[in-house]
């Protein structure tokens, strides 16, 4: 893409209204506008980066075997009334009346719709195990929406409840999501700690949130430092061996609590993004959702729901990762991959080679962003950095009379000159590398 | 995928509730579930057409240069007042308030926000043109919403809108996205025919809705057979001579007004499925929305609109290709490329054959709905005929004792017996020539 062309609406000043730092750099990189408390609209920046990690959530819930469906934002109000959650919900809810003067709402989340698609057309055992899931746009009217996309009203989520036969098939289920979570955020290039939450009146332990480490995260973690040397290992490991490591929020911790000592504990500041719940037959009780068994009875089915924070995660990740110049992406979700500068637009030499090199890269399926715009050097050296693309190819005069190009690792700050042929090669050994 | 493990929630029966033949057929095919008038979960059968519907329109978006961005389904109402449009617009409109009493709406369309947008940021004719275009879930409350997708209240729609210095410019931008209309709808395998479309105050011949031939359709189209010969040059014409040929639909259409005798004229059915409109200034101006021109006088920015019916292509496609026992989806938009069929699932002969066959085209990337099910013969069969997937391979005993398995072209109805190996030769190179 040509940045001539494109529309990154980049803000040299910290906005006033941004009180966090991914709230700040998302608003400078344009890549989302606000257009009510709460409320964005994505600009084709912020857009790539969330379609970028909707789709390997979408891949990893599909690899895991869950079904993908959609589901309403608006809903009938006699659906949640059923649950009684209608009138329990709160505020948060948004309640709507039709033109009919029918009452609607905006869905904060789906366990009665789904609950009631599953006891229409499932009713034998030998259809269970079911996954299904959604990635759709809730709407929860937060008191005082804040820091941006992390504490929006309007949010996408990814949303997934399974249905099973009894308990055993459940944890299963959970097993298999817990699982696929710490597959997804490893490749989605952020580090989480899954910890144990409240999973109120049913108890267990089958309550997990997924907090990714950040400086700036919404709360204090506390768990066995075992996390921190696990690395690239994490998802291989037993299960069962890795529920047993502690981990709790500051909410859910108490010294003592942990089988190793408190002094030994590891602390660090997190934000969740995801959440796994084992809720039983709580909604299947009260909305009549039964299944026949092998013996021939009808029995409740187990359910539980597993989500997560799709918009919240592109905050949460620039949290994780950026420096004082700007954001730096993580190669998976990375709007575009490398961010080519012609330093000297105007001048012929620069503007032919630039432009066989972006031509060479984008018929080799690259994504790149090409700064061509007439704007001086150091605009467009700020504005790189600003928007994190994982590599910078900057061209210029002094190089052309080289026969060399400038290479530089957004990440690691490092910056080589090279042939123009070694840098597009080592560019494509690090894509192999990544993938 | 397996059936066994998938989720086609099939009906025998015509629903009671569907009036038109897609509706009727996104309900026994297991689309879709209707949750309020109106308001549809998209199964995960459904969901695949929609979403392979969408990758097409977006791909041709993106080819004629427009950017995509997603606005807020929930929109301010001030930013409506600014238009005069959120009193003018009619009870279609869903008004809501949130908890502190602020007016919100239910956005049914997007020229008062991304006029906002593009006042905020662009500035200068050198930033021009411009496309911006999303494809997001709107809202209008239809007094009597009826025939399934095709006349829903929440629907998926793409909307694009362009901003030029000037009407040449714009009319520009008005043609590429024709051009582009006619390349999308012949890539999602439907007969289009563009029709001259009333522009309202503006005048002029910059408004046309295109329609997909459809027994069923919901207007009558009166328009120049040559049309009927194009064929698939249309879209290579030139685009100032495509115009000139007379379709319109019985809304707009007059005897007499046609260039060609009343009698020559092609008479058919037709829905439709996009509509492309030049507006002038009339948000720009009521907005405020300038650009500095080349002489350094602001003016007002020239704006278009574009808009395809996302998920209402899903049911106007159904009613343009069907049969009586079921749907018959172009390859583009099939929600698998072929249905593996296994006769008598728990013979062992069968299921070694069938499973053999599916891991084998499914490690090849093939698109497959493989039906492994428990099932009779016959409900297999119709089943697969309903759902209309390109392509049925059938094992069976008998083929299986000759080394031969059964290929059927939902199409044409052509069944062949061929060898294992010939009808996979057959697939692919179908595959080549539809790609």
């Amino acid at each position: 893409m040509r940045l001539s062309r494109y529309f990154i609406p980049t803000l040299k000043e910290n906005p006033q209204e941004a009180q966090i730092l991914s709230h700040r750099f998302m608003l400078r990189a344009g890549m989302i506008h606000q257009e009510a408390q709460g409320i964005y609209s994505w600009l084709p920046l912020g857009l790539r980066v969330l379609k970028k990690i909707e789709n390997i959530i979408r891949e990893e819930q599909n690899k895991a075997g869950a079904l993908e469906v959609l589901m309403p934002t608006l809903q009938p109000a006699d659906l949640w009334r059923e649950s009684g959650r209608f009138d329990a919900y709160g505020k948060e809810m948004l309640r709507i009346k039709d033109r009919h003067e029918r009452d609607l709402l905006y869905s904060p989340t789906n366990e009665e719709m789904i609950t009631a698609i599953f006891r229409k057309f499932v009713r034998s055992y030998r259809d269970l195990p079911k996954m299904f899931y959604q990635i759709n746009w809730k709407f929860r009217d937060e008191i005082r929406p804040r820091f941006g996309v992390m504490r929006g009203r309007e949010f996408l989520m990814k949303d997934n409840y399974s249905f099973d036969l009894n308990y055993e098939d459940a944890v299963n289920a959970y097993d298999l999501m817990y699982k696929t979570y710490l597959k997804t955020f490893k490749r989605l290039g952020v580090k989480v700690i899954p910890t144990q939450a409240d999973s109120g009146p049913i108890g267990g332990d089958l309550s997990h949130e997924f907090c990714i480490l950040a400086e700036t995260g919404e709360t204090t973690l506390y768990y066995d430092p075992i996390y921190d040397t696990l690395g690239s290992d994490f998802d291989h490991k037993d299960i069962s061996e890795l529920k047993k490591y502690y981990a709790a929020t500051d909410e859910k911790h108490k010294p003592g609590d942990a089988p190793i000592p408190e002094e030994q504990l590891s602390v660090a500041r997190g934000t969740e993004v995801g959440h796994i719940f084992y809720f039983g037959t709580k909604y299947s009780e009260v909305m009549n959702a039964k299944i026949v068994n092998p013996k021939g009875e009808e029995v409740l089915a187990h359910m539980g729901s597993y989500g997560i924070g799709v918009s919240r995660l592109v905050g949460a990740i620039i949290d994780a990762s950026h420096d004082d110049k700007g954001i730096i992406w993580p190669e998976s979700v990375a709007p575009y991959r490398i961010g080519l500068i012609n330093l000297r637009s105007g001048d012929a030499n620069c503007d032919k080679v630039s432009n066989d090199i972006y031509t060479q890269l984008t018929n080799n399926n690259e994504e790149v962003l090409y700064d061509d715009r007439d704007q001086r050097l150091g605009v467009k050296l700020a504005d790189m950095e600003l928007i994190g693309l994982p590599w910078q190819l900057i061209i210029g005069p002094k190089g052309i009379a080289q026969n060399t190009v400038e290479l530089k690792c957004r990440k690691t700050n490092e910056s080589q000159e090279l042939s123009l042929e070694s840098a597009l090669n080592h560019m494509t050994k690090n894509n192999a590398r990544a993938a």
